[in-house]
């Protein structure tokens, strides 16, 4: 084609990638510890596990630093109904089950597990793992995790409880139990309503009536052989007080070990919440029995704080989730509440600790946020990309001279990895065994296949790029090893775009049965053109619901990541546990290019790929109990 | 091109767009009064502004009601040191400081009056306008912002404060008096550290060499003509508190009428920051005669909460930012304080209230997300995508039958339209009239070239979509109305990409003096050849920091937008309100297209004209205090 006008010599212009660390685009860099992503290899990391009460000069700065482990606080033996220290918080992780009700938020089995193993790494006390009566998929999900990640047992005994959510009916409760019961600590969570609008214009029963389902459940689920019961009176803060003392009281005596006051609308101040559990610890026959735990729902912003109130009120259980995710405004975040009580815990809270490996949050974070596929904004509080943006930059040269002034949780101790301590630098020349290293200083344990899989695609990048980051690095990771069983794979691409109009996309793709397909097709841009071309190959009808896609590193040549989200037509559904109601799943795909083109073909076709993989199912049959509200 | 293998008809697929409405991808809808963008027509609105108590029945659900403005209760008359109705809580926004301080988030003069203009719709009592002494830019934009804003007074008097920062030297605060003297209220903030670490290592200045400085400072601003005066104490919650009794005592004698107290690191619990209100109420002489204000960090996520605890304990003023946005982890969002007082106010805190009309809420929202760059997570409170995500799809069916058992607030309350509630819809045969009276339901008055400009780029997408959501007309006015002055102008784009490699696009521009230049590169990727291309025109060296992109609406043809973050080579500086050191600017862009090759160049040159546009500047003088907090 040629050019009228003034023409310019086509070359490289001066522009290249920075190397500067004052981005805030740079994703946070991690650092966890070289065990394996698969087994906890590594005993003695629990060590570190953190309850360690931060120094308190008087009117110093109070922070928490990262070389606290605190050896003299071993995380207590673990009792259903009871914890041997009165200052230890259980951290109950429900990721997996509100996180992933979430809109668009849903997670293959593998996913879950791979979330599973990593809170585990993390060392929540009980893992949320989902919803067994939903659809087959979600009964598996639990099982695995209960099979796997509820076995591991490190040098200090601690292995995670595996929980599962029912309704009150032996339905669902039988089916949790049969998920669950694989774990060595197992736990069934039943919920009925509570307040007086539920249980007249959902449950259509009196409050006897309530009582006596929920004290026959509870009774129902310690007869199956599970001696960890949680019972969560739903929308309890608009529950008639003395109600909810006597029917608390009623499931303590029928054998239930955790209660759960959830703040289902998430409306509650700080102080109300703390009040509603201060009077039911006050006032509920043979509380003494049971431990008491928190669920609050963020509509307000204030879940954190309510959580808070809420241990400070007694609560020994806080119900919380990676980056805040939930339905609406999501949930307390497990970062905010367990940096709060670290930092704060010994010199304002009495004391109170958690048993959690702070070292993993910013790892967990990213990958929560790469399965659930809900960004997490640069300003969110511990996790966001600018949270700790204050070192570098402006104020980096006042930093290391008075580090105390305003750094008040160390990037370390929720590791984070400073940019400009990266170790290993991967160039053009380095080899397999370099990469190998650096993934193992990143957090990964990968071989084989799936190694040989990264290295060509580093090699592919490092041709083009004079240093290989991090970040870019991790963007390939995800792209490879976080992706589902592949049925088509992109072979390859060609495109062309532009304001001329008649963007035109060739896909080849190869099928599960190895053969090449190719099809073209025009569409309104690149992305257009492309997936119309994918659809004609695989033709499964689709909807696409999200499309973003970001660069993971500064500069032009950066690796771009792409994320769409796309629906099947009806054909996958499961139960939703709170309404009862068929909920249509909906996939995500993740896909890194340098091209961004291809980067979001490949999304598309992981999405694809997810989706296929998802059995077909019938949704378990849905009771009369409707409650559309959040436990 | 002849393709092997398989080869498919090439046709267009079945996918279509989507028109459902249970998508999160689908940013809220959000109406606006037809009133004006540029000037206040509509004084019978501030009638709506609402400080309302809303029903509560006896344990029922209390509901932030859409229908209660408050017309017993007007915004109380200003006076600087005092408020007429002792329940009244002034809203300080200083999203155009605090939060255009946060990495990338720099605004242009004009993107600075379109929020101001904004803020004053939503009714905030006083805007923060800017630091007049970080640059010549900073200074006339809070001039700008003075003398248009701060001069347009509503029917009930109403016309927002203009308040510009400065470190405590008479040169600041002359800068700021320059700026601000021409609103009809002008007010001078000053601050000084007050905490020993501060005033050891940084000021080198012992406690009464401070208070000197504090009180002629205070004293200084007052003799300018200046009658209405804010002073903080940096560092607040670090300091002596009898040594913070007494120099706030005296900045009370010297003439200050507010007193800030910020949680400089965003570390307090609530009631440690509401004990901290308290005490200073209790104990600093005079403080009857003066206004205490609350700025709180969220670096643990506590920022809403603690804010509120200030409120309770005796604070008037709360600083706030849209979406929460700030260095780090960001300040307390003011929609999240706003709403928890609309709800709770009258039930539970003693009747609080502040005048902002909340139905602004979602449209501020937009706007400043869109200039900042700062985007919002899905579970985001109040303002997330998400957050009213219960209104689609499985809830719906629930929500119709009992609407108070969990929708706490009503979206029409902030302004977010209901997605099937859409007014006018248009087509490829919609006219200019139909675009424009659907501008006008927007939100947005637009006439002119502007409005030409959106009508041709409006039919473009009507030719290839069924139906133009309000969405998709939204990222048209963003792309052409949100925009800097143009420089460089994207003609046509040529790309060609995929997998087989040497990406290569040909770009013609048309610079201010009207002349086209065309320009071809390769490339890593579309983006990389085409910015190289724009790079070989405009020869001004800039790095890219950030690039993301995202569909602003369901399905293939959705528009996509792209926002990019470049930084010059340091010829753009301004200085750093706290701690006095240089900061090179970084300026961002967007692009709107149904093409993300064509959207990520627009971006890229939105971008770059916002660059070219920033006047070159010298900082000014750095005094020798420095200290990196935030007020």
């Amino acid at each position: 084609m040629t050019m009228a006008a003034t023409f310019i010599n086509p070359t490289f212009s001066s522009v290249s990638p920075s190397s500067s660390s004052s981005s805030s685009s740079a994703p946070p860099k991690l650092r966890s510890p070289s065990s394996s992503r698969r087994t906890r290899k590594s005993p003695a990391l629990l060590r570190r596990i953190s309850s360690s009460p931060p120094p308190t000069p008087s009117f110093a700065v109070i922070r928490c630093s990262a070389a606290s482990p605190n050896p003299g606080s071993p995380r207590p033996p673990y009792i259903p109904n009871r914890i041997p220290d009165p200052n230890y918080v259980r951290i109950f992780d429900t990721t997996l089950r509100d996180g992933e009700q979430s809109p668009g938020a849903t997670m293959t089995s593998k996913e879950k597990l791979d979330i599973a193993r990593q809170l585990a790494k993390l060392g929540v006390d009980i893992i949320g793992a989902g919803f067994p009566a939903a659809s087959k998929d979600d009964f598996d999900a639990v099982k695995a995790i209960a099979l796997e990640v509820g076995n591991v047992v490190d040098a200090h005994r601690y292995v995670p409880v595996i929980c599962g959510l029912s309704r009150c009916n032996e339905k669902d409760i039988r089916a949790v139990w049969e998920a669950v019961r694989f774990a060595k600590r197992p736990r069934i969570h039943t919920f009925i309503a509570t307040s007086g609008i539920h249980m007249e214009h959902k449950l259509k029963k009196s409050k006897e009536e309530v009582i006596d389902i929920a004290r026959r459940m509870v009774a129902f689920a310690r007869s199956l052989g599970c001696d960890d019961v949680e019972f969560s009176p739903e929308d309890a803060g608009r529950s008639e007080r003395e109600f909810l003392y006597e029917i608390l009281g009623e499931v303590i005596k029928a054998g239930a070990t955790t209660l759960n006051i959830p703040d289902t609308v998430g409306i509650t101040l700080p102080e109300e919440f703390g009040k509603l559990i201060a009077d039911i610890k006050a006032n509920t026959p043979g509380i003494e029995n049971a431990i008491i735990s928190t669920h609050c729902q963020n509509d307000l912003g204030l879940s954190t704080a309510n959580t808070i109130a809420g241990a400070c009120a007694g609560a020994r259980q806080v119900e919380v989730t990676i980056n805040g995710i939930g339905e609406r405004a999501g949930n307390a975040s497990l970062e905010e509440v367990v940096m709060a009580l670290k930092c704060k815990g010994e010199s304002i809270l009495g004391g109170l600790y958690t048993g959690i490996n702070t070292r993993h949050i910013v790892m967990t974070s990213k990958m929560v946020e790469e399965y659930s596929g809900l960004h997490v904004q640069p300003h969110k509080a511990i996790v966001g990309a600018n949270a700790f943006a204050h070192e570098s930059g402006i104020h980096q040269d006042g930093m290391l001279k008075h580090k105390g002034t305003y750094e008040i949780i160390s990037p370390d101790d929720i590791g984070l990895e400073r940019s400009n301590e990266a170790g290993i630098v991967l160039g053009k020349l380095s080899g397999r065994h370099a990469l190998r290293m650096k993934l193992v200083e990143l957090g990964y344990d990968i071989d084989g296949e799936q190694l040989d899989n990264i290295f060509w695609r580093f090699k592919a990048v490092a041709e083009q790029k004079k240093r290989v980051s991090d970040a870019d690095i991790r963007a390939l990771v995800s792209d490879e090893v976080f992706q589902p069983a592949v049925v088509w794979k992109l072979h390859d691409l060609q495109v062309t775009c532009g304001t001329l109009g008649l963007s035109t996309a060739t896909v080849k793709l190869i099928g599960a049965d190895g053969k090449e397909h190719v099809a073209c097709s025009v569409g309104t841009g690149p992305v257009d053109s492309a997936y119309k071309a994918v659809d004609l190959i695989v033709k499964v009808p689709a909807t696409l619901l999200e499309y973003s896609m970001s660069a993971v590193t500064e500069g032009i040549d950066a690796i771009a990541t792409t994320r769409v989200l796309i629906r099947g037509e009806n054909n996958h559904t499961s139960t939703h546990a709170l309404t009862g109601e068929p909920v249509h799943r909906t996939f995500s795909g993740t896909g890194s290019s340098m091209d961004i083109a291809v980067s979001s073909v490949r999304a598309y076709i992981g999405a694809l790929n997810k989706m296929l993989g998802f059995m077909e199912q019938t949704p378990s049959e849905v009771p009369a109990e409707r409650t559309p509200l959040s436990v």
